[in-house]
């Protein structure tokens, strides 16, 4: 199996670095290649950042296509553009939102997502909605530190912990999704701290989540629907 | 007021057509200036579509708040950019699907869309969804006419009621709302039609609605939202 | 354009107060007069209120649609006999809830309603579930003020600014309404005191949303549905 | 026990006829009296009958208080000022909608009302969002009959059969309600006729519903809650 | 009328105190008896209890049918097995939920559940939105007592008390109900009790509740739906 | 990993088959065993077979926990007893439903469930409204097979092929998913059918969905939340 990741962002700094997360998570057999966009911002932290990143990811969506790889992952956990690449490829494609969301319902009642900022509430709070499923997201909440700044470091865990631990304090979440493609690596060190004083409640990398996901879906030899996800129009079109 | 009409598609060939729409629905004192888009679709009738106008209609917004503008309309039924667009600007912005379904929903229980294409039905329906107002959407009808396809002529007329006429029929709407910007000067005649052999049901035009709603939005001074709507945070983005 | 609003409460002490504000916010050329009910509350503060008033609106209503007028404004903020009025007019005719509601879900996620007195609350959510936007509704606080007791001071508007950041400090509300028709003037005041120490969010007041709706619709020749508004049969009434 | 009938309409016409009904619902010991209203429609099919008949309505209630009576029954499908009645009141008071269509669900999935006319079809249905409960309604069928056209006879059963039969084949309805309390003395009728051939379906009688919802509220010492349905704060009201 | 009390629980230590409890509710005529289950658990804490208790409470069922009973009251707050049941008897059966959440509806727009440990909580809401009425589940609150700890003392009244205050004072329920069926006999006293310092709040007894849910039934001669609780087919089965 | 398949109906007929079918989606390295029950249903086609089943798939549940499996599969489309399951073991456990259903989710907008018999719809909506997904169930259609009648045949891939059609044409649903865990081996064929003569739309079967879902959650290291799922209380048990 060959699965294609387009980081959503410009520039080549975590290349390497998604490409080892990713190569750890799949199976046997399955070749990983990681490319990211030439036109789009330094990183996802707004609904403007998503619109700017569409061209650019749906073009190497095509170029996948192309290229014959047999899934996609759009590694972002605002899910940008993935609707309008399922209208144009017959090839597997998700985000890291839908994968870890609904990996997540089967493992307790409430969902409750760790963000980065405050920016990107509203966005993953519309895709809940848009998806039908906002009764189960309990809570978003948020660690404050940009998508930049994150690293697999003792500050982001503790961070990552400390909301998370408030969040199931409070009744608020039974399971809880890492809402940022760019927090690797830690999802393991977080359920593990939280079930050592308390509680023990399943954390999901979306990383993780949308790699299981895609490969199911290529065994189970699944893609988008025609009738929700149609052929656009042939028509004149200036990228 | 200074009206700033954003064409989401790319060249002129409907620029005076909508100029002189959008100037038979302003108040007197309103100045009417519309632009296109310079990259992006040649109309939008998908999730494909809509994404690769994204830039194209953001550089747009932050040309017109530079420009001084009161308010701006972009002018399709899919609000593309929107949420983006409210971001990077503090003047206020709708495209055609909030105004015209937010509009219907003081005229009767069930709304009705009308729409070109089968293709855009999913996404409108995500649109209903993600603003929360899907149980009040009783149905979309599709007329199966392309956008490039679109004149304000018979065929357009008889087409539009129709489906209007079979939608309140059946009970699955009683308002109807166009669920295109480019079925221009039509709404009117649609409405009379039906009245003549039915019982009476309100066709809301997407540009009219708009065009009332910025100049509401501007007379009561309100903008968006700054939790809802947080400004990106700077970084480096390439378009 | 003439446009008739309706007191829903007994006496004439408001009406010139009324008749200033609401001409404030019209356009050039709509002429506006304001008439009270000559049976009822002396204000709505409760549904018991609300039913009382009913008959001397209706009473109005028709009255108003004899005298030819163009739009008509029921001034309270839980649209009192308003689907009944719909029924038997073929004007327009709002309330102040469903105006400014519908406004707000335009400029921010979570709309919460500033209320004078606890007695509302259920009212309030009553209509918001009615009109299938209850999702949309984050919070409803009160001030503590009978609808009598408003005045335009800094009383009233301490106590809203306060509710307001309080609403919008733990995250319920996104933009404001003010849920009292009786709260006049003072939206501007609060919406500027809540921008200089904190997040920008928009204050819909319900006068001026309810004449910028009436006015849109009387421009867009829009009236109410009449599948959902049917003619009530003729038969024996006693008023 | 003493139980209060509240017939929200003017004139003597149908006073018997309710209490021999009525009557025949309680159990022993129940003392049943039958009032109509001094101002009001002579019947209720419409938002705007159910705004006209409120202060009446009120009325009643206040004195059915200063009798001391132990519950209160207002006759009618749609609830008109049932809510404020029980901020004025201690005793508890039901309309025909809330004790039928709450016993219907223990009975079956969806609930299919049978109605009169369509005038009041969107009152139905704002009622059920109202309480939240409208996930669990069908259907509303009507049987294009008026209210004052209503007796127990043939033409009014058959139209019942006719319309709960085609509301159970097309999946609609697991249990059918009848809409409107002057369908005296049917439901056991219809719900024997479809037995005769077809699954069994349930047929919820409203007065019959009302009377064992008051009986048993009473028996288990229960009123409405004051955190809900506060006291009308005092101030000058013109009945 | 022969009401059968099915306890879902093995051993027949409680049998006396809930025939006493029944039968203080049911009206004159009305015949009480009381069973326990053969295989189950010794109290129903989880959803593991109630699949333990599943088939003993359907060969009761069975048994009850065949004894020629008119209803049957499975006395469990979480509801074990009713569905089952009623496929297989037409006898019409009720638990604790349904009834005492239903009757609880007319009484306040926000329903507080207080039940005995926080592991029947994903049970309880579990239920609210099968039979789609968590809308208006305002809360669940817990007193920490195992089922077999309680017992109509003072400790059990005062943590009752306690949480009941507190979901009224932080605005999160307006009547509350009993979630558990072995809380007997002290409804009335938490009512009064709350009364005494606050707002007056109804408090449902679930088995009083289900009591009077079933003498109304009968009287009105309603059972279940047979489109939604059809006759399982034939075939081996080994208890 | 070891893999246990647990048949919830009694007897040995189908282990052989079943075995087949689930060793061919597993990947390499996974073990399969599968044990049926020793009390229960010989097929579950009503909530009384579910209920019926639960006390025999809890004490396999807590064999193959002791036997240190890796993970639980109960084959069935209804999730009997799933939930109860989550609370004893540590080791992840799924039915048919979710998996499927929730893959089904990132496919196509709304999801048809093709079923053998009208008596398991009730089952399946309130499985989807439980788990608050109902808003994306389009449509459940029903082949009208019982459930050992089911064979790898014309007959079974004619019949869902017919249903699956009438299901897209009429627009209820844009992903199927098989929703008996007995229709063995017939997606793929019935997914090609649809194809060929028409939009492709997928189609999803449980089993496959189920073992995709359980080696994912192994590979993820994730298990069932303990703030939903609590350990229940020690107590006497007599299964």
């Amino acid at each position: 199996m060959h699965l294609r990741v387009i980081l959503p962002i410009i520039g080549d700094t975590f290349i390497e670095q998604i490409r080892t997360e990713v190569s750890a998570w799949v199976t046997a057999g399955t070749e990983v290649d990681v490319v990211s966009i030439s036109r789009g911002p330094a990183s996802i932290e707004s609904e403007y950042d998503e619109a700017l990143a569409g061209p650019g990811i749906l073009e190497r969506v095509a170029e996948a296509t192309r290229d014959g790889v047999d899934a996609i992952f759009v590694s972002c956990g605002a899910d940008p553009a993935i609707q309008a690449a399922r209208e144009i490829t017959d090839v597997p494609v998700v985000g890291g939102f839908e994968p870890a969301m609904l990996t997540a319902l089967t493992l307790g009642e409430r969902v409750g997502i760790l963000q980065v900022l405050p920016n990107v509430l509203p966005m993953l709070r519309s895709l809940a909605r848009r998806h039908a499923i906002a009764d189960r997201l309990g809570t978003i909440r948020v660690i404050d530190l940009p998508v930049l700044g994150l690293a697999h470091d003792d500050v982001l865990v503790d961070r990552l912990v400390a909301q998370a631990r408030a969040a199931v304090r409070d009744g608020e979440a039974d399971v809880l999704v890492l809402g940022c493609t760019g927090m690797l690596g830690v999802a393991a060190a977080v359920q593990d701290r939280l079930a050592a004083d308390g509680p023990a409640v399943p954390v999901v990398d979306p990383t993780a989540a949308a790699v299981q996901w895609l490969e199911s879906q290529v065994r189970m030899r699944l893609t988008a629907s025609r009738t929700t996800y149609r052929t656009p129009p042939a028509k004149e079109r200036i990228a």
